[in-house]
């Protein structure tokens, strides 16, 4: 999945015509409507994807993305909580912050290859040496698109964990209606205003529509054929690509 | 967990006295009683675990053993499908006579350290690209005790592949009903006139119960206090030990 797609967009609406697929979101940006980018990227900090994003074209700044590291963090303060971190590296200095001595909760992530078994286990015994278990999922995604080919997200090891430790994982992300609450609210909007754009059915499409705010997948990134005809979940709509997303959006903001 | 304590035993009561925590298994097998060792060792083949075994002073033979390595080839040959192996390299013999050329499912057990991200990918992508995701999982376990702490057993891995593919793993081992059914079979016992005796509340007892038979668990291996209050299983009897439980079954005997 390139960063582009896996950064997914709440919107609500727009106006102005030709977007094309690149420069769609700009093209939102300068219509009248709010923008926000909500991600599951777990991987790298807000401040790299930030950076990344535009050092590939995108007018995107850190006060604009809703990201699931920065919210636990949140959380984490608030409840007096010292995670172990099963994280990748790219993301750790978000965490820098927060006391990780002694831990009492497990805080996991979209790892990678640090998803070994050495890892996972530590996370477990973790868990297993607390009275009370308290396991963070920042998503819990199953999937996603390189260029490689699909790869595992982190939902199916926060699974793992869930099974091995008879517990269920608080999830910090995408489909949590916490998470798109604090994007809208971020952006002054309520949910029956705001219209998601995601390629994933079921954290995009499906956790932003239990919120109460319509959904568009876009058949790019991992979208599978199979997603239009799931049986829990269906799209508001289905476009192409981001490009005919914000068309759609533009005509319906004109009439 | 040692692998006396990994090794678990279905019985069918006993005659005479002085079971003592060494040779156990041997006065059981030296009773006019059936004695038969089921076990869900994914990371050995049989003749190795009986070896070790055999060293370690157990009177065992590979044909009085039921593992899952053995039914999972069954069942495979039966139904001409060739796995893709995410095994311990010390039960590949085991498979020896497969054919894993253009896999049509995927078998996984305990990998231990072979549960790399790398290796979890490749199981997806395998499942991913098939019609009709077939995955078998060697037991389901959650976690087993090693000297060194808890680790992880396949069970969290099954849990993971099941929810990335949006598919449920077939399960051989413990606590299958075939399982038991085939170790019964075995010994030409039916399930009420037979006792399990494990260290596992859910894989031992639950499944041996859940088949008909009685079953006790022992407090030792992965045995947890908080497993004589389980939710959902119930030993007939719990015993400090094997030795305990030799000892309990022969006075039931003698009575």
């Amino acid at each position: 999945m390139s960063e582009g797609e896996r950064l997914n967009r709440c919107g609500n609406g727009s106006r102005g015509r030709g977007a094309r697929p690149r420069g769609t979101s700009d093209v939102l940006k300068r219509s009248r409507l709010k923008v926000r980018f909500c991600t599951n990227e777990s991987q790298k900090s807000r401040a790299d994807l930030v950076g990344l994003l535009q050092r590939l074209g995108f007018d995107v700044s850190e006060s604009e993305v809703t990201a699931p590291a920065p919210a636990a963090c949140l959380i984490l303060k608030q409840r007096g909580l010292r995670p172990h971190l099963l994280v990748h590296d790219g993301v750790r200095s978000e965490f820098d912050q927060i006391d990780t001595s002694n831990p009492n909760c497990v805080v996991i992530a979209d790892a990678g290859e640090d998803f070994s078994y050495q890892n996972m286990n530590k996370a477990f015994q973790v868990l297993m040496e607390l009275e009370n278990p308290v396991l963070f999922s920042l998503g819990k995604g199953r999937y996603y698109k390189e260029t490689s080919g699909l790869m595992l997200d982190v939902g199916p090891y926060m699974k793992a964990l869930e099974y091995a430790c008879g517990i269920e994982a608080e999830v910090v992300g995408k489909p949590s209606p916490e998470f798109f609450k604090s994007a809208l609210q971020e952006m002054g909007v309520e949910a029956h205003e705001a219209i998601m754009i995601g390629d994933d059915i079921v954290g995009d499409v499906g956790g932003a529509q239990r919120y109460g705010m319509r959904a568009l997948q876009v058949r790019t990134g991992k979208f599978r054929p199979s997603d239009e005809h799931h049986p829990e979940v269906k799209a508001d709509g289905y476009v192409d690509n981001l490009a005919e997303a914000v068309d759609l959006l533009l005509q319906h903001a004109n009439k």
